[in-house]
């Protein structure tokens, strides 16, 4: 029995850990192995061909790293780059904070470009700074595609189009950690230098795996990078790949064969059909929240996240009481306002292996939670709207036509 | 990966089997084990002490068979009546149906009572049948506690009193297949003499296990029947009973560790609670159908059931497209109308370790379906309906307090 | 944590229930699903025709019951014979008396062939009384293809012969419970009429399913027995084959799909692999023996099972002190001996998913036993005589070359 | 069903990942959960309570960090040790080597204290160096209690005698990946700084949970340590110690309930009895070498390990081939020979949870496999040894006496 079991299944909708598909905790549900036997190599060669394309990449180099987000974001860095670096990093929330923060202890000159939380990276100012910087002074341009906490996409291509605009050979490094398998992402096309993912987001895994893929020239700048790194060093992946064992250290057996399984789940769906599931209920939650007289936290459309949105509450409500009483009473699990937006926002992810009846289900319970904390909401019009919509967009499940 | 498979979570509501909790896959997910070693009667004595509080009863004999409702039947049967014996038994819908076929073919002279399906057992016709046998011809009362298609509960209380009222010897046999762990049940009370139910309800388990439990007046009438029986036989459990080492031949050491399980889960909740929490949600379900415009197959309040909710559909849509379309688009299962009500209901079962806002989803995936189908119902009506309800009656976790 | 927990691994070596491969497990670990969605039908139907292929069988019909091996037997008599119909049954040993009681309680008139324990069925007096029986008032010959209690294979293809000779046209039917999917069985070539195993056993599921496979020549016989059948009748399962939805009441569905992967795992072996292996595995065991200086309870060579091997102690020493003894100090589960042979007899069983180490430290653990009550066994002598045929006779794994 | 496919169960005898215990693989069997909710806080309570006392610390303070040993290593050298700092290190076997190699990377002046390969740490030239060393310009002495490449186990409690003779205040460092909750640690009474396992070693879980353990001398001198470390840097996880909600970015969910359970095993056994266990298994395996006329790659009795034994095999033989050999005809997997002992010896892990009939099994596959290979080994005779000391020395489980 679980610590504070309540009835019925546990409704997580928090932006991750997300929910596990049952087949692919089938598949990690095994005995360790010897990750030196020809099994486990084979398997891993598998792995890293596939994972390259839920980064839409043919020329990338991924590393599984057995870390979290916070260790990805490390190797991103120290592998590309040397302390005294030069870095333009956008602060847009919680997560850009942190990712800016692991940059100034990392001793990187951070350029930071703020904004207001809830509105997207400001790349006006990215365009004048480049503009400026004939130098080459700027080695990194460091952002974050999903800002997890206020439900903030920036957009990336036009990132890529400054860039080019103004011919810099800045590296472009992007934290893709709630946004890849479930938002458009195209690392080729849009020449991301670095981009990284953990597996407990919309891969739909336990948290234990950071995934990292780097560009030919992110490659390249690894040679020269001076930061310190041992762990994290990409190098010692690059060897054990040229020896076909892959592993510089012990890999967990069963996340290999958890992403295995989350893999062959993403691709039978269809990559292009899971990133339109995700903008549909994202469009559906954000149909919910308007139902209710609501705001959302991220203040224009063009910024609106598919995978999590925060949701601001009136002055006279605080919103950490809205997720404490989502546990308590109706075993739901909504995430936290953190940081400058704590108490002013909840937020639902929406992300991951999930479909519009778990989503209706979450939208049900808030407005329930909304009236039991004294807003008045009118029950049913949250989930009015996103039915409205969803019974118009919802496809049949591809496998049972 | 599944057969036909679709994102996210399967909604399951078919009226059994049910949804699993996690907690008891968990406990299922073992090696078999030797069942003559000292742990599996060990474990094996507490079950068999603890299944009698589900049934409410002190001085039961329980027998966990290796088998499905359709074998704990012919175990009530054939342990206490012998062929020819005259039984009354109530056609309400299509389980008892088959348990009427089974006691003609199992040799009974069975005096069937019929009602209009979505009626409740006429009890009028049983009264005056006891008052009419002076004689003490009828050897048995059949009766199927909640008739599972059609959404029915009978009142056992009822039945007992008009029993006593008449000093009628007969055995009251109770199919509590989709009623027991979730309705008010209460063996000893009530004087039912075999009582019996399946793992699949509401216990939450897998389909394997009936489970029956008999009164001293069973076992005794158990030494003269005359029904042919050997796998069946209660005689084979008794005889182990008494060895101590409980077993005729071999258990599912997988279903044992599942039910010990499953009972330690019940009581957390508080079997009360566990039964109110089926009359919540009962009454959401009802609320949510009147909200659409629809009517319940149950024709009078005091027979509708809060595990499962049969709803009429209006001529013009055939209820088993209801069905087909939200497994196609939604991955929600319904249960399919059977025999004399196939097209005309669907069914709702909202029985098992289920909660709010899992009831909630799929309402609100009915309502997506109705429109799909050419019914003109209020998108949001339903789940508005139930919220209302919901939102006043739902208590916190007792254990997140 | 298990009851009376101990370190490491169970060592399973009663034969039945057996080791579950960690895959198989793996299959099972999944909620419950609606068994009239169209996924079940479709993988019930590929179970249905590869069943078949375990029992040697193109014309047979297989069941597959929600049963144990018991509610199989049940099946296969009371679909076949009437009440009075003479059966001519061999009792050898505790699997085959219990049969036989099963028939005499069923109302059968049972012409009981008895051998000492320790041999095999007589089939002289088979030939005597069939030569007799010009009057064919014998209707079945009931075999246990392996006694369980004993360790005796019987010979089918003679009783086959035998039968043949007489012309006689008595059912055949066969006991296959610790023989079918481990040694050699040929359903059709041998006119085997219904033959039956558990789950439990070489199929190396959990207990749950009986399996019961009917000739043409058992189906027409079943629409003329008389036997009182219910829950075990033929005729409701070969109603809903017609009808493509194949399960007259609830099947477990976690059985359905560890059913599939076992038989995934059986194929991918090859079943003439399969049966070689037990055959080297039985061979290493009955080694040894011989090695320590005990006996074998089969007393001739050509009866010598490759599933299961019962060891004689000698006078002065219990065989349940060995079992006990297993259990407490090894982690090491053996057989007792059964009714006759209690206290005489321990048995090691090797059937299922299993291969030669395993087998070699459940022989090394026997030493340890020998030694501890008292017989003054040579450690090292079983195993050593083990290896020496094993180190021979082993493949390569099939898949690793 | 695996890649390579083979029947029964695998071997696993390489010294990490080792086997994980069913009820370990079962507590991880479960969905994500958010991590910020009470129920995840009021575990890791108790899990950074219990890991103490595998350290054998009252006053130390754990990290349960999500890395492996590789990142474990990384976390007690940066944060308590400053680029140009002076360690003293032992080089005797391949993870040694490689923690020195990391030491390097991270910019310490190492002293690297080399012995041959099958020797332990020689501490007579940590004597002379700390008594040269007046000036404390030695800031740690890094050593790996069991260096899993050849079987060699270091005497702790002399290191810390050492230290003590010489008042030396550096920093005691200790890599115990393959000893701790194996053999005799003692982290408060030798005065270790630093100590550190992982997960898949004698916890038997998967892979994935560094756990670090710090004296408060180490956590003093991580106040000015100035290596980089972000991911790894102690100061996240005690400002949320503080907070009371533990986790600096997000944990495996399955890991917590997984080392929860492996911590229950423990305790219930008893970490002594645990040791006991490993050094009865230990002495075992020596036995069996000897038997066999094959030498210890370590060369005193005095290093001899209770986890690992690295085996000599003749120079005509390739103890690659005897790894091949085991995984392709035994489904055995042994420990390779690493760097310097490649093709020249072969390992048997023999740590975490694992049985007695475990152990022989493997060893009676390894007589086989000699024998494969063209070794004149007398089969059977090391497990004749091994049994005749394991049969005078196993207690009875504790739990079934």
């Amino acid at each position: 029995m679980d610590y504070f079991y309540g009835p019925g299944r546990n409704h997580l909708f928090v932006p991750g850990p997300v929910n596990i598909p049952e087949s692919v905790l089938r598949a990690m549900n095994r005995n360790n192995e010897d990750y030196r036997s020809p099994a486990v190599p084979a398997m891993t060669k598998t792995l890293l061909e596939d994972v390259k394309k839920i980064f839409k990449t043919t020329s990338g180099t991924p590393f599984i790293i057995p870390t979290t987000g916070t260790g990805a974001w490390e190797s991103a860095l120290t592998n590309t780059l040397s302390p005294g670096d030069r870095t333009v990093s956008f602060m847009i929330g919680q997560f850009s904070l942190l990712w800016i923060d692991q940059q100034k202890r990392l001793g990187f000159n951070v350029d930071v470009v703020e904004s207001d939380w809830g509105q997207g990276a400001n790349l006006d100012i990215l365009a004048s700074k480049l503009a400026e910087d004939t130098a080459h002074t700027i080695k990194a341009v460091c952002i974050v595609h999903n800002e997890t906490a206020t439900g903030v996409t920036n957009n990336l291509a036009k990132v890529r189009k400054i860039l080019d605009d103004y011919r810099h050979p800045a590296l472009f490094l992007v934290d893709g950690v709630s946004s890849i398998c479930a938002l458009d992402f195209r690392m080729d096309e849009w020449g991301v230098d670095v981009a990284l993912t953990g597996s407990q987001k919309a891969l739909s895994l336990p948290t234990g795996m950071g995934i990292v893929c780097a560009s030919p020239k992110a490659l390249e700048a690894s040679k020269t990078a001076k930061s310190f790194r041992v762990f994290f060093d990409w190098k010692d992946y690059l060897k054990f790949y040229k020896l076909g064992t892959f592993w510089p250290y012990t890999p967990s057996i069963q996340l290999l064969y958890g992403l295995r399984e989350a893999l062959d789940l993403l691709f039978a769906e269809g990559l292009d059909n899971v990133i339109a599931r995700h903008a549909r209920l994202g469009k559906a939650t954000r149909l919910a929240v308007e139902a209710w007289g609501l705001k959302n936290c991220t203040q224009k459309e063009e910024w609106f996240s598919d995978t999590v949105t925060a949701v601001l509450v009136p002055p006279y409500i605080d919103s950490a009481e809205i997720v404490r009483r989502g546990w308590k009473r109706y075993n739901l699990s909504l995430g936290l306002g953190l940081n400058k937006v704590a108490g002013k926002v909840f937020r639902i992810g929406h992300l991951g292996n999930l479909n519009e009846l778990q989503l209706l289900g979450c939208l049900a319970g808030v407005e329930m939670i909304l009236k039991d904390v004294g807003y008045p909401v009118k029950l049913g019009s949250g989930v009015a709207a996103a039915c409205a919509y969803l019974q118009n967009s919802t496809p049949l499940i591809a496998s049972r036509i």
